[in-house]
Parts: C-alpha cells; structure tokens; sequence
C-alpha cells in the first residue's frame, strides 16, 4: 500500500492503518535504513508534518513496582470518559535474554482492546543504550498527526529514558510509591527535576504520608525559579480508581497554565530542536561509521590506542575529512519546504 | 604553571600535581572551552598521548545501597597490600537540589587520604544527561598516563552510566546485595550483560543464598557467546573485608584472560573509537549550536514546530549547512602526530 493511502486512513480513524504507520516509523528509525531514517520514513514524516502539533503530551515515569501500568490504564479510562481519543506509547527497557519488551503487566491494557479510539503500543528500546526508543519521537508524530487528543509516554524510571520523556511530553508526571526509598532515588537519580506533576500511588500503604512529606519536602528546597509553576503532589490508588479524577484536574491545571504562560510554545520550539539535533546527529554517526569513514575513525582509534595519538586531535581529523567530503546522495535530495498532506 | 611541568610532576608521583590536572581536564571537557575541550585540556591530552595506555582499569556498578563504597574501599586496601598505586574515580549523579555531588558515604574513602599511591576524586555528572561525567574518559587517561597500575571507575547503576563504565572498564564488576530485587531489576535494566564479575555484597543477610541461586540462574540463560569467560559470582561482605581476596582473585583471573584472549586489546580499541567519535560528536554539536549554525537550528526547529517542514528534511539541511561551511579555526591547528612527552 502506498503511503500516502496509509496516511489518510489513518487520519480517518483507521487503527490498523495507524498500526502500520507506527511499524513503519519504528522499523525505519532503528533499522535498516540507516540511524537516520528509511525512505519511507521520511515520506511519512513529509506527508504528516502539517498534520501534527495538536496532540497533547503525557509523560509517566517511575521505578519499577510504583504502577505505572495501572496508572496509565486508570487515566485511559477517565479520559475515554471525557470524549478523548487517547494513543500509549509503552516504552520497555530491551532485556538481554529475551531479546524484545519486557511486557509485565502491559496485559492489563486488554480493558482498552476493543475500543478502536484507544492505540497502544509497546515499544522495546534497541541496543544497549538504554534510552527511550529512537523511534518514540516519530511515532509521537504519527499518533498526533492520526487526530489523538492526547497521547501517553510511559517508560519504567532507570536512568536516560525519563530525562527524554521530559524533552517530549507537555506534561510530565513522576510517579513513586510509599516505603520503597522513593524519594532518595528520585533525587539521586535527579528524576524530581523533571516531574510537572507528582503522584504518590499505591497511598493506601504504611508509609503513604512520610512519603509524601519527603517529596513535599525535597519540592520546597528544589528552585523552581521563574516559572510559576509548582509540582503539586496527588496520592492515588490506581488499582481502585481512587484519586484519579483529582490527577485529571491537576494535569488539567498545567495543561492551562502551559498555555496561558507560553511555555507550550517554548517545550514544543525546543523539542522540535532536540529532534532535528538528533536526527542530524545520526546522520552525521552513520556517516562516520559508513565507509570511507569507518577506515578512517578505526585507524584514527587505533593509533589512540596505541598511544600515537591523543582522542582530540584523532577527533579533528575525523571531523575534517567528514566535512571535506561531498555532501553523501540523501542530502539536498529533497525541497526542504515539499510538504505533501 | 605550565602544562608540561605539571604533566613531569604528576608524572613523578605528585599528587597535587595529578589533583591540578584531574581538575583543569574537568572543567576543560565541560565547561567554558566548549564540548570538545578547551585549549588547556587539548594541550594536556597531547602531553600525555603516549605515557597512557598501562593502567588496568576496573568498572565498579550496582544499585544504590549495594555497598559500592565500602566494597571499592576494601579493594583498594587489597591492591595496597599488593604495593599498587590505585585512582578511584567515583562518579556521582547530580542532585538539581545541591548542584553537586552527593557524596553519601564516600567519606569512609578517609581512610586512605595519607596514602600518597591513592587518588580518589568524585565527579559530579554535569546537566541532565544522567550519565558518566563527560570528563571520565579524559581523567582516567591522566590517571593512567600519572603512572597509577589500577584505576576504578565506581558508579551508581542508574541507567545509561553502568553502560558507559563498562565501555570504558577493562573489567566491569556488578554488585548486587539480598532482598533488594536487584537481580530482576539488573535484568530490566540491562545491567547483567556487562558484567564481567557478580559480586554479591552483605552476603551474611537473609536471602543471600536466594540472590546467588537467582543471579546464577539468570546467568546460565544468557548467551555468552564464543567469549569464553563465563562471569563468577563472588559473595562478600565488604564491611568486614570477608570475600575481598578471593574477589581479587577472580579479577586478576579475568585480567589474565583478557590479555591472552586478545579481549584487552578489543576493548581498548572499542574504547578509543567510542572516545573519538563522542569528542568528534560533541564537536559537531558546538558547530550547531554556535553562530550561525544556532540561528540554522532554531529556525528549522521553529518551521518543524509548526508543522511546514518535517525533522527529517530539517535535519538534511542542517547537515548540508554544517558541511558546506569551511572547517572552524580549531580544526587543523595542530599537526595530528605532534605528541609533546
């Protein structure tokens, strides 16, 4: 099928035609067609780049065990009550031995199965990077372009992934439960800085108020600076349903205040930057290791190895002979401004 | 002082010497001199180039509340036995809330502040990025070039920083502690396919025996390919110094393998091409960011945001954009095989 056929069904609601889409933007990004995407990739990026920008975005991020999933599905649930359609990017930390997604308890999604205006879709990071999936920004725009309200990036809190959350959603929240150290984590691993919203889940075990006293705690010493906004902190029992419209309300508040503040137009200006810097960046790696430069970086590595040569000046003859070199045939291959919708 | 005096001087054991250097390559890679080094850190990395390259260098990983510290500490006093010199380089997570490092318990590193053979500094990852400081790579080579026969690289395992030690490591050490659910969380996290040594630390607790079945098991799963070193699991409780000598042991056992394998030499190289490429990165990200490539990158960033042009293409242009302009004064100043020692 075409893609342009593809685009408009699912710009029509199609949820096997988003399905496609998605596969697509996740196969290109990461696969075949270099780091810096597949040519199919990009004639789907061109035919939905008028199409996107509408959607609003949720990042969920927190240690292992806080609910996640269970938090996600409950605000599914009370967003499909509210007339949204609602997309759930669930981003898995590759693991070695199984080779794909740890899936847990991503099975409790099932309550959203037969609604076609719910899309969920695990997404399994590649290699050993440990981050978000390359693909997540891509498949961010597909799910925006297709006419989702609202979309969800949720993503288990350990390390890289829930500082690149941050850098895509409008929203993030940061979820921790009682008694599990939370909070001395959460520092350390510097997540506070980046929750717009705190929910302290599972609130009806021992330890749910200190809980949240630590983190009031840590949020009143954090300088939240000039931006008037400061996280408040929701308890919840996801499982029950309990506390989730109150959440609902508090993400409804930063949705406004985001907008009101003109800090939405910041997020999305500097995401959009983040994406192109990364994209080009690709680009320039994939050059790197493509030949003649693959030669090029393992002789230069070799003779740092050996002590011949110090990485700096090894890094500034790698960069000349890049940029000496023509520009290679994906360049320039297209109009920059041959949007097709 | 002159670059080249400090270079003899911590050549020559000094250890405020090796403190000065440590420090300027800190800021140097960080800081004012852009991402790919300051003038100062270049000319220091030149001085060493040739002297670097003897050390064994040792990755230490683990959740926090492992004993990281008090199992580095106990090593350390091991290899003092053993007339080594040893550089502990401990890298700790920034908190947004002290700006710096949490030190934690790195205190208990007093123990070895009259040993003029042991160099301990703790690195604050700088910004968000969660990951080694970018300025690991480049204290290990003083470390190392300063003429220290072992050098640890000691690092709470959150995310992306236990990859990065073991791309650096000639041997990474893993630690896990009883009833923590680390060895779950180390297979989510991707954390047991670097190690090289298990190390099951407080192994006198509840649940130790449990932890070894669980790490052995997850072990026996993973395929170890044609490597031929199948990784141990040591049990210790390294508050009391109990495990430690048969720990060095199966360290020395993997050093020993790694050389007649010809596995060091494969690392060392991977290890060059990795700091090559991310210098050469970070170079070709200043070039984005500084004028004009920062106007470039904004405006394309603004005509992605509102949707008239896809990341992709945006990303074609930025690339043609670097790569068209002529090479930046950096590039070139210096002949590449001008190594002062």
């Amino acid at each position: 099928m075409r893609v342009g056929d593809l685009v408009d069904r699912a710009r029509g609601g199609d949820p096997r035609a988003v399905a496609r889409l998605v596969s697509i933007v996740e196969d290109g990004a990461d696969g075949a067609g270099g780091a810096d995407g597949s040519a199919e990739l990009r004639a789907i990026m061109r035919a939905i780049a008028a199409a996107a920008g509408r959607a609003r975005v949720l990042g969920l991020t927190g240690a292992p065990g806080v609910g996640k999933s269970t938090t996600t599905s409950a605000l599914v649930r009370a967003y499909r009550r509210l007339g949204k359609r609602v997309g759930v990017l669930a981003i898995d930390p590759s693991s070695p031995f199984t080779g794909g997604a740890l899936l847990g308890d991503r099975v409790r999604m099932q309550d959203h199965a037969t609604d076609r205006d719910v899309f969920i879709r695990s997404m399994a990071t590649r290699g050993h990077l440990g981050g978000l999936a390359s693909a997540t920004p891509q498949a961010l725009r597909v799910l925006d372009a297709a006419g989702f309200d609202l979309i969800m990036i949720e993503t288990v809190g350990v390390g890289q992934a829930e500082v690149e959350i941050a850098s895509l959603a409008d929203t993030t929240l940061v979820l921790v439960a009682p008694g599990m150290g939370d909070a001395i984590q959460a520092a350390k691993a510097g997540i506070l800085e980046i929750g717009d919203v705190f929910v302290l889940n599972k609130a009806d075990r021992d330890g749910a108020q200190q809980a949240v006293r630590d983190l009031r705690n840590m949020i009143a010493l954090a300088d939240w600076g000039e931006t008037g906004w400061k996280p408040p902190i929701v308890s919840t029992v996801a499982v029950r349903g309990e506390g989730i419209d109150d959440l609902v309300a508090r993400l409804d508040a930063h949705a406004a205040w985001l907008e009101s503040s003109g800090e939405l137009a910041r997020r999305r200006q500097a995401r959009a930057l983040s994406e192109v810097a990364a994209i080009a960046l690709a680009g320039l790696r994939a050059r790197m290791g493509g030949l003649p430069g693959e030669a090029r970086i393992g002789q230069l590595a070799e003779k740092v190895a050996a002590g011949k040569l110090d990485p700096y000046s090894a890094a500034d003859e790698l960069i000349a002979s890049m940029t000496a070199a023509p520009p290679a045939a994906r360049l320039g291959r297209m109009p920059a401004d041959d949007i097709q919708d």
